[in-house]
């Protein structure tokens, strides 16, 4: 795939509707007819939903319209098929908003990669319900928010990140080993918006202490799974999962360690998905064009 | 470690007992009294259980004693130690019965595995509810049951595998994707005796049709456990677990074809630490030296 | 992807053009005209080679023309962009012709597939320099032919091989660890249909005994790679490659036998994206479409 | 294994010698005289070299000698099995020197993974060829020297790092994506001290510009290779290595970005594995005892 910090500014037009003939020749007409140069593209008909997805990746000079005119235009193609659909500009940076509590490995990754330019993204806030990492963040220019939350405090807490949410103007909230559970309203309130980092491999070991029930089972391999955060508890859609092996040997704070590179490497993989609009979200699962 | 295919006559040491200070001292003292060549050892302490676990793979004409004596004399040591152990002995192949439905995966993997002398066993009968495969069994040399198994008749069916196997004097049962659940009799008969290919990454999508399951969660990677069979269903011991990557394209059917693979190559190596005496029962988990 | 079992009958049309705007929507448009339901659709644009690759998988009866006239008109599409393309049926079996030496495992694997309809494939002969497996090919009732190759008779040997893939009006030609270098005439007679499986990673341990330069190196993972083969030994474009991890204990008649497990795999793999029309050979690599 | 992060105080004690009988039963006698509770013990014997290898990890309280009578005592075993060989003490930390350029990803990773006590070591200081880092490294609370290496003060630049390396007291030296090539000289001087992260699945791809190499020749896979630097470029002892799934689509800037994740893995275990005493050199390989 074209790599994000590709200079080159691009449109990425992404759509999901129910499938019938003609879908692919109505856009492909409309993107040719407009002179668009095409340099990805990705369909998928998930034959038991009866849904069609499609993606486009356009070079932005390419067009003979500018992008609200494209919008406007791609709207009347849009209409007659009941199709869901975004174009997004990279030229228009996404804002990621990032969650933490006490555990530095997704956190410094994700830093790490913002400060490469690899993630061209603008990180508007962090919010943590510690004070552990304000001086790393504050140290990257980055706005730092210490929320606490306590068993009694939980709905000012979530309405405090909702708020921050909304003044950061996320586009998505991403949760980078934050170990709280969001409350059923907020996750509603952005379907599709909130991505989280489970720390096993879903739908094993669910809840709380998963390394531990995965050592107690004696499991051989051990896994992240990356998903975007429902009202049910680690139930929402998959974007990215990977695993580890292990062995007899590891006791459970070896598997903490282990795992803490995949979750890593799985949030990071998920989440760039997410921000090229690779992912649709189709039901409870995902499609995800790589 | 060394090739199972390796022409030196070896014995294989292993045992278990609960760990305390001396047990390595006293094997190895053992050995090398009796001038014993080791070419691999491994040891494992379990914190949890506070079992200790260890294997040796040593060369037979290095030792100055037979297998027979060599077996009275460590009996001496192991009493007082409490160990449960075995001295396997390479120049005695393992006597493995495959039992088979309609899949044909596992068995053509296995007899391939067997036919070129990767492994060095011998299969004194392939055991199957249906007629499929008898002329690919016979045309290997190899005597071909046929045990239909009905809802009326699984008491009468099981006594006959029961059998067969102890006719055959089997050392392991496969159960190569052998559609059939056992009795909790002939499992508690043989313990640590029955391994399975269970067509997913356990512990998720335990029991029927796991790749249907798979589908349905929108999960991104699927996988196969081999593992000990006990009467509780696809909650035995665990040796093996891999894993292959999927995507939204793939259609149930799909995952049934990818899984395959997986399934052939887990239930091969995990047979194979079986047969090597690589695998130590450590209450419902293993203990894999590789 | 769908399964190549799937009984529906499609056709798939695969291509390649010097790239440029106007090529999706001439053939999207081209399909929607005749009412061609697409069930799978991947490009790629080479921003290096500057080409631009096409697949199109289409239900065959969703279409208003027989297959004969759909590539009749088709033809008048992919003239001025200067296409190379080709439409395939999937009602018609390709034909796999197999040479394979003493080595049992990718042999016994392809059949495994071929037996229970995994390969939708025809296979009108094995070719070998050995008689070792003329019984298993011939209990299949697949014609064995025995072609000896010595240091003296090689032009006669591989002009009787390409006598013999003739005549079986071979699509494709597998070498399933066939330990001969086959020569450049007969390579380049046939570009494009000759698949190799060579047991490393490439271009890592090119040509003899990889496995023994793999341990002398001392790495930590072997492979194998699948490619289409040239009259450049090993050096051919790749189609797939695989790896598994292997430690210092590891002989190396450990890492064949680990090895082989990787060579089957990935032979299989690479030889069903052949099948399946996935495969666009891009100069000296390819374009895979998954 | 036993996690680093582990509290309880431990020995390990790491060996090699020419092969004979006796080795494992005079240590194991020795480590039991002084009641030594061993939580870990691997062996390994090179049937090539002729070597024999050996890692006991123990726990310190249960000795009756301090570290110091232990050594003593244990060189009276080493001397007639010519042993090469060493102690660790949990209790000191290893102090380890990080090289690096412009590329963030292995500095991050590792300040990360020293932050949280997850590397229980001492970074007594970071060389740079560039000031990009200084800001990040000092914010941890570490010394940084710009150390410019140019055409014309390579002597002079390599004299400097190696004056800064012996004033930290370093016990490893870290080359973090450093793109310089250090003076054989240097390399000399501290065999199996320094540890570099090579961008390719070695032996493929020596020298620079790996991932356009990759590129170029259309592999499937990409990999990374941790190393010990000896003065043959990209040609000492491997430790560790992995490799990651690529495509045709993939540019030359996304098998970058892809790798980096890998390099960063790689060089982690491959550090840790060091850092645990659990790698011994045997000629041009390695034993990793995990």
């Amino acid at each position: 795939m074209q790599a994000m910090t590709t200079t080159t500014r691009r449109y990425t037009l992404s759509l999901s509707c129910p499938d019938r003939v003609g879908i692919v020749a109505a856009v492909s007409n409309f993107l040719a007819a407009h002179c668009g140069w095409i340099t990805e593209a990705s369909h998928h008909a998930d034959t038991e939903s009866q849904m069609f997805f499609m993606r486009q990746e356009l070079l932005a000079d390419s067009l003979t319209l500018d992008i609200d005119a494209l919008r406007a235009e791609f709207a009347k193609i849009a209409e007659p098929f009941d199709m869901k659909w975004r174009i997004s500009d990279s030229a228009r940076k996404k804002r990621v908003v990032i969650l933490v509590s006490k555990q530095e490995h997704c956190l410094y990754d994700l830093l790490g990669r913002w400060q490469s330019g690899e993630l061209d993204i603008d990180i508007p806030c962090v919010i943590s319900n510690h004070e552990t990492f304000r001086g790393l963040v504050e140290w990257h220019g980055i706005p730092f928010h210490h929320v606490p939350v306590t068993p009694d405090n939980k709905a000012a807490a979530y309405a405090e990140v909702e708020r921050l949410y909304r003044e950061a103007e996320g586009d998505v909230m991403v949760l980078a080993r934050y170990m709280q559970i969001l409350s059923p309203d907020l996750c509603e309130k952005f379907p599709g918006q909130i991505i989280n980092i489970h720390h096993s491999f879903l739908p094993s070991f669910v809840g709380a202490k998963p390394y531990h029930q995965a050592f107690k089972r004696g499991v051989k391999l051990i896994g992240a799974t990356c998903h975007y955060v429902t009202s049910d508890l680690d139930e929402g859609p998959i974007i990215e999962q990977d695993v580890i092996r292990i062995d007899h040997s590891d006791v459970p704070e070896e598997l903490v360690r282990s795992g803490k590179d995949v979750e890593k490497a799985v949030l990071a993989r998920g989440l760039r998905y997410h921000l090229e609009d690779r992912v649709l979200i189709d039901g409870n699962k995902t499609v995800v064009f790589r």
